[in-house]
């Protein structure tokens, strides 16, 4: 009944694949990998230097152990990438490395020294809606102290965090790390009638609205705190339905900062005005400002601000966030703000998840592509001097003599110079291009005449490019320029003859 | 109906989650980061020496750009972790670092310079069954060389090999790289009548259970042959079910090898007779012995061996292994070889499954963890020398001075000193016990006499435990030596104080 006849059966075509990347996940060239590792090891001298050691635990965890602290679960899958192992159990790509610490810290509390002081760098995934500059794979680089009660946990990172931003070339003056505590914030709530337990998903729409003040100004979060908001692109979201004098008070909150810390923390007492927690976050503030103040970080390098609350269900107490205040164009061309490359605060309960009993913690996050973005645009010499050289490149002529060419080569590198045979199938003029796009320095030719001589050619290519600049405009004197770009050395001098071209480049 | 009256309803008591990692993941402290990085380090040194360049691909692919090239696919999952994305695409991590090299060069082509010689380190994830030493997270370190036609490059690599097992710590003489190749291995099977393409799925037997060779030796890959074998634990394993002279004749191909290479690739050429596809591969091989004796690398650093084949089927020329030929206590005692390190060959077909063409390509893949093993072993400097010193610690003996505290450990890491301020909520013995566990070189210590007298302690921990060990044979002499390991110095003194503390631990 089938139109296609039995006898001649439909041989699978086998149809040529896709090679396509998933969208929020890219590759990444030498220059973005050398540029990425300098960074990362600027960073961690300094984490070293205040005490924290290297720490690393894997990309999949227990997804219960992960807990949903994620802002923005607009996804069927929550935000994260999930599976099942195959004895059912839902395993989960780490989304963050404070949740995958918490595991760490519960799993191994007895044999670790308490306070625990850890650096993490690592990649971390989000199952979000890819855009641009928004990866679905991005690296993050924390520090943690666990088991310091003390808010000066909190204000040694917060220094720590301005000593790195100065070390990778953020100079100061170009940066803030802003301070704030949830603690201040709850009492705002608890003031405005939201303190109690069965309003813990409106007082959460109202911590995602105030995250958002940076990008949306006030009268967007006050749209956020009451009805709801409509976007650009039409999309509305749903408002946490404050009458306007709850709003006004949580607006009056975040706008509290004054000229210093002491006016900043006196307007705070006001705000939460009533609320045993509220005020006890201002004490804490208050403690943190005077350490910073005592360390001298007070001189706009550490400071307080109550418009920062962090969007991460997770934070206890202080939570705090390194601002770029340069600006840059925005994507309507004004100019805007650099922005947040990092941030953190304390989550004194992850821990307890597992343990049962409350494990103070604090800690913060650099944003690492995103903090090289801001290297890039400030030219700091860690991402702007890459010192990726190519190699010098031995072209083969006559494939006859393959072993001579390679013997070539290796008394290259054995001279620690970067060096390679040409190993593809292609002509003298496809190589000559190769060795441009390597952007070698020198290529080294032996065909017959120079074999025979027992000399090797040196073509020169950054001198070489030079000329043919120059003689464009000079054509009688093509020809010697070429000869000097090239030129040829007996084959035992080969060696010094590259590290002179080498030389010359570096000067 | 129900037997809970709706007036009690039961409080969801959260009951406390279990802290563990996922079965073969896990966490990794500063000495093994550490080591690992700085062997990382040496390896790109010869990556880069050779002319390779760093590249990165993304953990995630889509599942069919990675293709189902494992062994050993026993699991419901095939060996990967996959799951849907949200338009239903099947997205993978990563199984290696091969198919995802393929994919980055089909997409970008046109892009890169032909041929394309790239290096890669980064974590890998199998969905098998953990076992020890066995993990589903592991990292490789991979070199690879696309467009490259002839077999000088898969020469190349294999020296490569030798120079960076030598270059991390591997002493010459206590290590192999083994070359074979596949063709060889067609040409015995077609040889055998398992040429047609009928026959690919028993191929895939033959070819796995000569990969066992090492382990199983010639009866158990005998077994797995023909009939099949049954393992200690009692499992049965199915066989090709080849005939007694076919057994005889594969065998006959693993145990081909001579005292030297022109024995072997004689051997060779007569179990290859009549197959012209077995000369073809006997010929390539000829080809790289002659570059390898060529470059002097045939004194034992690269030799052919006709027992090497590599478990995955995505190989279409020479493949190859880096063996350490040292023994270790075997499971029972007995000593056993350390064996492979690293592998590798030629996949012409893999980047073809996105173009259409055959793209040539070669490259080898280390066994980043196994390799660190093997270091631990032979004691290369590597890893005996972490270089990781503790942090020297100030004491908080006086809450209130919290803020001076910071003050002294802020002057030391001004002067590059490693140091924290203890951040916990302890007394002074347990904060003594904090420092010994954190293997502080000495501890600051200042009370509220100190401070009236302008002076610090420090306890020097090393001297401390040295003298302590003495003093118990020696006890009329113990107050002395404790006055020795802990001196006191005005508090302007107390960043030379200590640079000389850390200086006689060094010498």
């Amino acid at each position: 009944m089938s139109g296609s006849p039995k006898s001649q059966p439909q041989k699978p075509q086998s149809p040529k694949l896709l090679a396509r990347q998933p969208r929020g996940f890219a590759d990444r060239g030498p220059a973005d990998i050398a540029a990425t590792e300098r960074m990362l090891a600027h960073i961690r001298e300094i984490y070293a230097l205040y005490g924290f050691d290297a720490l690393e635990t894997p990309f999949v965890e227990y997804t219960d152990a992960l807990g949903k602290f994620l802002p923005d679960q607009d996804r069927p899958n929550e935000g994260v990438f999930s599976f099942q192992d195959d004895d059912e159990q839902w395993l989960s790509l780490r989304y963050d490395l404070t949740a995958p610490l918490a595991r760490h810290v519960a799993e191994n509390y007895d044999a670790l020294p308490k306070p625990f002081r850890s650096y993490r760098a690592g990649w971390v995934f989000r199952n979000e809606k890819p855009g641009p500059g928004r990866f679905r794979q991005f690296m993050q680089f924390d520090a943690d102290t666990v088991g310091a009660p003390s808010v000066s946990a909190d204000a040694e990172i917060c220094m720590m965090a301005a000593d790195t931003l100065e070390k990778v070339g953020i100079a100061r003056g170009r940066y803030v790390i802003k301070i704030n505590n949830r603690k201040v914030l709850d009492g705002v709530l608890e003031a405005i009638g939201l303190g109690a337990d069965e309003h813990a998903a409106r007082r959460l729409v109202v911590l995602r609205a105030i995250d958002k003040l940076d990008r949306l100004g006030a009268e967007g979060v006050a749209l956020l705190l009451g009805p709801g908001r409509k976007d650009e692109s039409g999309d509305f979201t749903r408002g946490a339905g404050l009458a306007p004098e709850q709003i006004a008070r949580v607006l009056a909150f975040t706008d509290a900062r004054g000229d210093n810390a002491g006016t900043t923390l006196a307007n705070l007492e006001k705000v939460v005005e009533g609320s045993a927690r509220g005020l006890e976050g201002v004490a804490e503030l208050r403690e943190i400002a005077a350490l910073v103040e005592a360390a001298g970080y007070d001189d706009g390098r550490v400071s307080i601000d109550p418009a920062v609350v962090r969007g991460l269900e997770y934070y206890t107490g202080p939570v705090y966030e390194a601002e770029l205040t340069f600006t840059i164009a925005g994507e309507d061309g004004a100019p805007v703000r650099f922005g947040s490359v990092a941030g953190g605060g304390r989550y004194d309960g992850l821990v307890a998840r597992f343990r049962g009993e409350a494990v103070p913690a604090t800690g913060f996050s650099i944003g690492v592509s995103r903090l090289l973005a801001a290297l890039k645009i400030v030219g700091s010499p860690i991402v702007s001097d890459t010192g990726l050289a190519g190699p010098v490149v031995v072209l083969v002529l006559d494939r006859a003599e393959i072993a001579h060419y390679h013997a070539l080569v290796a008394r290259l590198r054995a001279a620690g110079i970067r060096a390679e045979m040409y190993l593809g199938g292609s002509g003298m003029k496809a190589q000559m291009k190769y060795a441009d796009r390597r952007n070698s320095p020198c290529v080294v030719i032996q065909g017959s005449d120079e074999r025979a001589a027992g000399t090797v050619q040196i073509k020169d290519l950054v001198a070489g490019a030079e000329q043919a600049e120059t003689t464009r405009q000079l054509d009688n004197a093509a020809y010697k320029a070429q000869r000097l770009a090239q030129f040829s050395v007996p084959e035992a001098e080969m060696v010094e003859a590259v590290r002179g071209v080498l030389a010359a480049r570096q000067s």
